[in-house]
């Protein structure tokens, strides 16, 4: 005999699917769940639909959009794109309500390691925005790691002949840590990046 | 403008009701949906309909149920009643693979301070039960605690007259933990609750 009836065994095991969900949490959440009226899990079980019925990519830059081409895209600066590799880079760069510009996903950056070339990325789609005209500066906004340092370069290697000003956001100590504590290459890239004052 | 889009925004917001969810780890559960397969979708989506739909309690017991009585009423020797507060302990003690009896859920204990007196939980219901005959013992599974200590002690006086043993789960230190660490009220019902060896 399961310790669980199915319908709450069943709702555990979708819970675990979930990022770093084990069972004893699952098994708080579908307990929750049960607790819920009808219409708090008729509206949670909608909202997941929702999601996949809705959720698309915005044809200029490739991020989260309902529509075919997102809010950020139709109503923000575009001289200047942030590059980045995945749409969900952009919730947590617009979240600081610093940067003004447009973005441009990527998709995935280049690793030979994974078979993942210029191609496979949304790189052609990127030089298509900036040859339209009007774009003062790209932002390149992919990981500090091996193929997002890769990816950035390749990136400037292209994009800097059409006269457009290739950035990379800053690597160095993050704010409130301590020198003791960073990392090596964090600390070196703090040296080779060291500004004036 | 809002960071997420609508939809995303939206399951955020509902995955950030689950207990101990707070917005970052909404944040990831909702993403991980995204990337689902909408067959996958639909499934999680199901699955909580499902729960709220099927999930009965066990007319006998009060356990969760997907029938008018419950697997474990149906085919467990019902000699023995465990008593429980909610359906939830059923599973928790079921995962022992120990028990063999039935169960009786309480749907609650007696807490006068909370206004819930002995009317107000399934106790004439168990009444009932052991007056159909056949019950060899009873035991008290209610939780160490003041409300879980009174239910334990009303049972007692109702049901020993009825020539019914009750039993009460033991109170004491945790297996694996230090006498050095175990806080002061359990390793004092240990003391009193100390068993000739």
């Amino acid at each position: 005999m399961d310790i669980f009836i199915e319908p709450i065994g069943r709702l555990i095991n979708e819970f675990s699917r979930l990022p770093g969900v084990g069972k004893k949490t699952a098994l708080r959440y579908a307990y929750r769940v049960v607790d819920m009226s009808e219409a708090d899990a008729r509206a949670f079980a909608d909202a997941i639909l929702n999601v996949k019925r809705k959720v698309k990519y915005c044809k200029t830059c490739g991020g989260f959009s309902e529509e075919d081409e997102c809010a950020i895209c139709k109503t923000r600066d575009r001289s200047v794109i942030c590059v980045v590799k995945d749409p969900r880079d952009v919730a947590a760069i617009e979240k600081l309500h610093e940067f003004k510009g447009v973005y441009h996903v990527l998709h995935g950056v280049i690793d030979p390691m994974e078979g993942v070339g210029p191609n496979d990325i949304r790189i052609k789609e990127l030089l298509a925005r900036i040859g339209e005209g009007g774009v003062k500066e790209v932002i390149v906004a992919t990981n500090p790691d091996v193929s997002g340092d890769a990816t950035a370069l390749y990136l400037a290697r292209l994009i800097k002949p059409l006269g457009v000003p290739v950035t990379r956001l800053a690597h160095g100590i993050p704010v409130g840590s301590e020198i003791e504590y960073t990392d090596d290459v964090t600390l070196t890239r703090a040296f080779v990046e060291r500004n004036p004052l």
